[in-house]
């Protein structure tokens, strides 16, 4: 249960968008602020999609949009925000001055959040008057469809203001991660990261093709993903005699000579172009809308079939979305 | 369309038994050798799994499974078989001894096919009396439900026998994926080889628990990567402007200090210890055979989501597996 019901977003890109989606679904009124010419444009076809999203997401009443406003300077937008979210680019020095701005307008409780996906909570609150109240809320996009949030606090945050926090992206259906250490790019984009480098490498190589990449994913590890993640998926590898019988059999593996795999491959305009011809071919012939739509539509159907499975002590699996959009105006 | 009716598997691991789950739902006969005493009922135990699977996959009436023949030696496996499989332990010279005792009983053109996970062909091939009829096919678990399976072939491979193979895995729903060049692991195995060091180095850092991590793969990418693999879903997150916009924004990041990420973790008894108790912590309580359950369930919801998705121009995204099943008799 959460008491916030007024929200500012600063800065209205596909993040910051994702954000103004799911908290007006959720009945919490927003405010919005980014200085580009066409940021409203922007804004609504993400709420265009997300209000298809939801509406195949459910047939039952949803509750109440909260209502949107488009503010022309900060102060205004977070005048009167209970939680003032960050999504503005990811410079440090960028993001200190919008919160120095932030914290001469806004009530001094206001709880201050930044999606960013890589710097250090504490790095961000260094120069904050009250960083108590600041903490790091990291989604993912599709914000409005993918439950997983990242919680990361700084060495100056209050524990209670995460415990609030916390009870807050519950309340929208979502999935909050607390991060029990502060750590560049946190925990999903470490392993993103990963796989990013490992890929490039083997498209430089030749050895695959963007497409051949992608296909690999989803017709493969990628199904599993969705639904158990690393770490229970080789304990079942491992069958009855469990995680150590698992770890003694592949962990010698991490010594092969992979070299690549502990090496970074040298980006450059080579490298990107490579990359942009291969996946002009591999979906050149889609428009990013279309792309989305696609996607939703996948991500819809795939949250609905996990909706009814159990994960053990009843424990539902990922339909946090369904669960909260099927509670209706009955908030968990 | 494929014309292989028989097929022997030598070793009923859970690769193994994977295949003759798939082979036989699919009316292919196979026989079987596996020294180890208690190899039927582990066998039996997996096709237990992928017949309430399959079951669950379609109500359309199936095909007639294809018979079983438990074989006291390899001698007498291999004597009938248009394909062999081998899916033995992780050894060079286990698998060159196992590919010496086939050729001297199979066919002269049975296909022989490695289930490895990273073994180079070339490698394996090199003491064949006629390598040109070897490749390496690489599936994924539960083999009887993930559609992918790499193919790929050594110097002495011949192409004629990769596209037999390419026919006969698309003919029983999967999604064959040649790799352009010979590499050790392949393509999925070095992404889910970087996702695991990574993932080790949080673990062993309290960064995180095993949980914590599984959580941030289920809730976050892990959805998008079911239905969307690593370019696609970059190439959306770049937007209208494209592919080289996001490579132009994200790329730098690569040169981040992560040392973390290019280092490979000691792999101690205190890292092992420390998986195993969070391990058990998160899902000690469920039984593998239960985990089995849960994860085929779900993978059974997921293929079903995605089954009447389209991928551009009339491809269907993943779902072979259904569509097969669903043809019936009327083999595509």
């Amino acid at each position: 249960m959460s008491t916030i019901q007024t929200a500012a977003i600063i800065g209205g890109g596909v993040i910051g968008a994702g954000w103004v989606a799911r908290f007006i679904e959720n009945g919490i009124d927003v405010a919005i602020y980014d200085p580009a010419p066409d940021a409203m444009v922007k804004i609504e076809a993400v709420l265009a999609n997300s209000r298809y999203a939801y509406n195949k997401l459910t047939k039952v009443q949803r509750r109440r949009e909260g209502s949107i406003s488009f503010c022309e300077n900060l102060a205004k937008a977070v005048s009167n925000a209970q939680i003032i979210v960050e999504s503005v680019p990811e410079r440090l020095d960028t993001k200190q001055s919008v919160y120095a701005e932030i914290e001469s307008h806004a009530a001094v409780d206001a709880i201050i959040v930044s999606s960013t996906s890589g710097i250090m909570p504490s790095d961000l609150q260094s120069k904050m008057q009250n960083p108590e109240r600041f903490l790091v809320a990291h989604p993912f996009n599709p914000v409005y469809l993918l439950p997983l949030v990242e919680l990361v606090g700084g060495q100056k945050t209050s524990s209670l203001v995460i415990d609030t926090a916390t009870a807050f992206y519950l309340s929208m259906g979502m999935k909050p991660l607390r991060v029990k250490k502060e750590i560049e790019a946190f925990i999903a984009d470490r392993l993103l990261e990963a796989i990013w480098r490992e890929s490039l490498w083997l498209v430089k190589d030749g050895v695959a093709t963007t497409e051949d990449i992608d296909d690999a994913v989803r017709f493969g590890f990628g199904l599993r993903y969705a639904q158990m993640g690393v770490f229970d998926t080789y304990r079942v590898a491992g069958g009855e005699a469990g995680m150590r019988h698992f770890m003694e059999q592949f962990g010698p593996c991490l010594k092969w000579p992979w070299s690549k795999l502990t090496d970074v491959p040298d980006f450059n305009d080579e490298l990107v172009d490579l990359i942009v011809t291969q996946s002009d071919q591999q979906s050149g012939h889609l428009s990013i809308r279309e792309m989305e739509r696609m996607r939703d539509d996948n991500l819809i159907g795939i949250l609905h079939a996990l909706k009814d499975n159990h994960w053990g002590a009843g424990e539902t699996l990922v339909n946090h979305e369904v669960r909260l959009l099927e509670a209706a105006n009955d908030p968990i």
